[in-house]
């Protein structure tokens, strides 16, 4: 923790910033150890440079501050309480250019810590230095995300022992669920999708009370969050027979991820990846049908910095970790998405998923 | 859906804003039927003044918004694009005065949005009508809260009848959210909540593996989706006998609890609610243990307009629907806290949750 409020104050010295406000709960966690949920109440931690950080915390969360912040100093507002004006009596004098967190902070939230602000005219982004922070994780941060993957692939093989024929998409998604907190999950990293049959062809659809068929795709997607890191799965499998069809885009999509996870090493684009994917599954014929990006990263949020897509011209570096996911939806037939986690590696990719990836017959 | 926007097409009326944009998922549910998680992606309803509004979503929406939007006119944006660009030219000619959500929306998006927006060179808050129109519940969003609060009240007489001495806090939380599922929610409206002993003197403490042990207290928090709209239920229980001091607390809070429930007709302010139970609190003599608001707005967010708290002279109208949730919280002995969900009539209130309030002994 107080390495990476250390990484903050340099980075505050190199760009003239006087000081930081972090206010999202992920990134007052990151950096103190402090974990909680204010919902819409104002949480706070004030990095002024060279000196002393503070956090702000809800008055009914000072206890829980104290037990877990590695930063001692914690000041409190209560729900009676103007949370800027709290703010505005603690903040040191002379900042002038203001770090604030522009990805997370609402325009009236902005607009209130503008005149809350007193000094402060200009404000840098302080959500960039966090993002890159973040992206790149440490060995400790890597071996939460193998725990958070290992956790949800049981989970998914539990679960596929309960698919038959009849079975429907909600009641799959509550018993992977129960899974997920049984086996000691925080919870879902997102919300579970198993979609059935027409509906996998629906990236974004909803479970319903669509029942599991014979001759029919079945898509789980899902993912937990566990020691406060996130895991996400994607497998599509075939429940009995399919056609030829069905199977040439199975393997259509196969190919894709396993061409794009070759790509992977420090220095390769993210676009290379993407391309690499969308080039395989464009020569069997189903380009215009995969029609997302190939990935997003992944640690501490479920999508987070960086976006893997064709345009995306930045490097790969060691550490960073992110998803592989091309998939192929044709309407009315059905879809196929094949999602892993991967590591950067010193000179390739640690898949950090081991599911197994052949086409699969369960039901 | 209709009638709603043509509520906001008034409001641009009255306040001469030429458009606005709805950018938060919940609300282009609420005006258009069509139900998504766009993630990081861009979604956007443009409602221009006296004109045809129309959507735009990610590629990958297409054809669920087709499925479920009352608004016919949807345009998309794929991962590629910059959907900032797309918007821009997807702008009617001559907004100069734009509605947008100050709400939701971040500093990063309303500055690619400002200079993509090419005219406007002022921005309203679209949420101030919104939340005005949701804070008051149509008879059908009041049958849907309901349904929600019936559903988590068979969860909550559930799971109580798992409790005994020696399970701990995430098994119990993992068996109510599984039974949540099972019965139909969508989901918990937040994460669970169940304090044992002295634990449950923390309002936001989080589950683990702390067991229950007789002669404490044992707090369940909870609600779920259902339908689009949240419940949210907390009572505390006895395990086994308790001491007097524990049954005073108790008692203070249900007096609490029962003198501000008392309190709500329209016409009342919210502050009166709120100085209806800390009065009966603190003449009881546990005043500065209840250090937190009276309650919260409840609808299709868990928290939302109005907080009900002390300062709010603002006054109450029928159709409202709000928590009322008197606590006190007694470091290293436990807290009680009694949540009820409550729909303001036109003499008084609906106390839509029903399960019982007197102390009661489990496990």
């Amino acid at each position: 923790m107080t390495n990476r409020i250390n990484q903050l104050q340099a980075y505050m010295d190199g760009s003239g910033i006087d000081a930081m406000l972090v206010t999202s709960p992920k990134h007052v966690y990151y950096l103190t150890g402090f974990a909680s949920d204010p919902h819409e109440r104002f949480l706070g931690l004030l990095l002024p440079r060279g000196d002393e950080p503070f956090l702000l915390v809800p008055a009914l969360d000072y206890e829980a501050a104290r037990a877990a912040s590695s930063v001692a100093a914690i000041h409190t507002h209560a729900d009676t309480d103007d949370a800027y004006a709290v703010l505005s009596k603690l903040m040191p004098a002379g900042i002038r250019r203001l770090g604030v967190e522009k990805d997370h902070l609402t325009v009236n939230r902005f607009e209130a810590l503008r005149a809350a602000a007193g000094e402060a005219a200009e404000f840098a982004d302080a959500g960039l230095p966090l993002r890159e922070m973040r992206a790149v994780k440490t060995p400790e941060e890597a071996e939460r995300m193998r725990g958070a993957v290992r956790l949800v692939e049981e989970v998914l093989r539990q679960g596929l022992a309960l698919v038959k024929p009849g079975v429907t998409e909600i009641e799959l998604v509550a018993e992977l669920e129960y899974r997920m907190k049984k086996l000691g999950a925080q919870g879902p990293s997102f919300d579970t999708l198993v979609l059935a049959g027409a509906k996998s062809a629906l990236p974004h659809g909803a479970p319903d009370r669509t029942a599991v068929r014979e001759g029919e795709f079945l898509l789980f997607d899902l993912g937990v969050f566990a020691d406060g890191y996130a895991s996400d799965i994607t497998r599509t499998f075939a429940v009995g027979g399919i056609t030829d069809e069905m199977k040439r885009i199975y393997g259509a999509v196969l190919d894709g991820n396993l061409r794009a996870i070759e790509a992977i090493r420090p220095g390769a684009t993210f676009g290379s990846l993407d391309r690499a994917a969308r080039e395989t599954i464009a020569a069997a014929g189903y380009g215009p049908l995969f029609n997302h990006r190939l990935g997003h990263g992944l640690g501490m949020d479920i999508h987070e910095y960086p976006s893997i897509h064709g345009n995306n011209e930045e490097q790969l570096r060691e550490g960073m970790t992110f998803t592989v996911e091309p998939g192929v939806y044709v309407p009315g037939v059905g879809g196929v998405r094949i999602e892993d986690d991967v590591l950067v590696t010193s000179d390739g990719a640690e898949v950090l998923t081991t599911f197994p990836k052949q086409l699969t017959v369960i039901g």
